[in-house]
């Protein structure tokens, strides 16, 4: 029996609505009982704690808890603890640690550590049994069901949906904004024809240029990642200001740039990088509203105006997703054998 | 008159040691001093707002703060702010805004807001005159003298010298570990033809990895933010531990990669990842200690056995700056004038 390649990742990428309405139907209860028992215990700081893909849902959890909820976050860097043996005083300190597997040693290692350290420690996984779930005071399970492919995909949806209910639950709210997710999510899988033809773009790329502002930032972070693991091309992923500090001395007329447009204000203040790289002849291609992939090079138009900016990253990175398997597919390799990685990632 | 390529880059790489003798003898106490009278307001947290080759210098805050005074750290997402008008609680936390101009709109936006919303505000700038420090309760003036070359070189170590000082500061400590800096400044900077020998290898380059872990990160990322604002190669800088995460698929026998290795606990961290590279036939250049550059397919001995680890970092871009400038010569361009760029960078 011949196998076609990608096969794992294209399967899981098509899961994603099912996984999401998963998560709101069985496990939204569970998810708000957490944040409760969490805003119970007034956390003033959060740390984040994560690597690869679910540093990116991290990443999502780090604006919505600083916009919605007015908590000043920091991502962690894992070595000061495993490498250095630094030893915080995290009281009044949420530590929430994403991953997918929940075997990482390191992030076994610093959610112990910070646990003894003081903080209230929560567990997002895929995994109840896993280490990280044991360590930690609380645990929500992304319930994605088993990921075979070595590209994340539908750990990384459901690591939004899930960290979104969190907070949103943090902040008392029941989560119901969520509910128009699933149904878009297909409508937005449904059209891989489009993507393929973009794909065709890229097949000869060298490079690639990422970028968003706010909410779609962590889209273009995994986008890059994605992108590399599967097709090998570079991908930089910048937020729009950051690209303006530096990197956009690497861009020409002949730089593949994607741009994440969300509908609101992240796209509002991506406008001036846009006007830039359309001054520099950029090829500039859009995932956002069609009025922004109609003065772009092309584009995957999503009409998310009714979705709040802040559940836009879920629908948004799935073209992207499916981007990465097109340009692997063209390219002529296979999406679920990236050389020399493993699902199971042990950094220590 | 016909000025040669990058003269003006290349006299401020060559000014870095007699700005290093100048902040520590004449900023060193009124650093101490600012360092006292922040101690004295005891931040519970930390909040880092910079944008890119002062976000590097951040980034080396954070490893300092976490390891050395147990300070859970963030760095800022700015537009959270800026774009979202979030208003954190920002009671007990420290926000150090690190900017060589001090004059971005956005830096000076989300430290203003701080600032109303509680927070002990320091700025650390090459210009006390600026917006940035006027809004600021705190300024550090990091005597770098006026920088001209489009692409920073002495203000990013100007800024990790004086963030050094002031997180030694902080916990009472008069930074004269810091004194030999100077002298072994001057030493490397004096081994530019080992560079260009090596820069010979990057020609033709179409891609970099640079990698590192704890100290050496904040390196890694500064040498690609170099590298590429020069030489417009795409640069990817990854800690060692996400490196295995996912992008090591990128890396194949004709992937060059350059590692950081310090002399301590982040040089033994990044152990495994150097066997990983060199298993998959990497072309691995490193900076650091004799032994690892022996083991490898060439690099730049730096023997800094004798300098604290948390002080390496200062030395450790030199030879990544000259590398900067040699490869973009041996390209034919010019490190003055990367294309597109400002020297102050007008994000909003």
């Amino acid at each position: 029996m011949v196998e076609l390649p990608g096969r794992m990742m294209s399967a899981e990428i098509a899961e994603q609505p099912q996984v999401l309405r998963r998560i709101l139907e069985a496990g939204a209860p569970r998810i708000r009982e957490t944040a409760r028992a969490v805003a119970a215990r007034s956390p003033r700081f959060v740390l984040l704690a994560a690597r690869g893909t679910s540093d990116n849902a991290a990443l999502y959890a780090k604006y919505l808890l600083e916009i919605q909820l007015g908590l000043p976050c920091g991502l962690t860097s894992m070595s000061t603890t495993t490498a250095y043996g630094a030893r915080p005083d995290l009281r009044d300190v949420l530590v929430v640690t994403v991953s997918q597997s929940g075997g990482s040693p390191d992030l076994v290692a610093s959610t112990r550590a910070a646990r003894q350290a003081g903080a209230i420690t929560l567990a997002v996984t895929n995994n109840a049994d896993s280490p990280l779930a044991a360590v930690s005071e609380y645990h929500i399970d992304i319930l994605a069901g088993p990921e075979k492919a070595l590209p994340a995909t539908k750990t990384y949806t459901a690591s939004l949906l899930a960290l979104y209910l969190f907070a949103d639950g943090l902040r008392g709210g029941d989560g119901s904004a969520a509910a128009v997710l699933p149904a878009l999510a297909d409508g937005i899988l449904a059209r891989r024809a489009e993507v393929r033809q973009l794909a065709g773009r890229y097949r000869f790329a060298d490079r690639m240029v990422i970028t968003s502002r706010g909410y779609g930032y962590p889209t273009a972070k995994e986008a890059a990642l994605k992108l590399m693991e599967t097709s090998y091309i570079p991908a930089l992923s910048y937020s729009g200001a950051d690209l303006l500090h530096g990197p956009l001395a690497m861009v020409d007329n002949i730089s593949p740039v994607i741009a994440v447009v969300t509908a609101g204000r992240g796209g509002e203040a991506l406008q001036p990088v846009l006007d830039r790289l359309r001054g520099r002849g950029a090829d500039l291609v859009v995932i956002g509203p069609a009025a922004q992939v109609e003065a772009a090079s092309a584009g995957f138009v999503l009409s998310l105006e009714d979705v709040p900016e802040e559940l836009q990253p879920v629908l948004e990175i799935l073209p992207l997703q499916l981007l990465a398997y097109e340009v692997t597919i063209a390219r002529g390799q296979d999406p679920d054998a990236p050389r020399a990685l493993a699902k199971v990632t042990e950094t220590h």
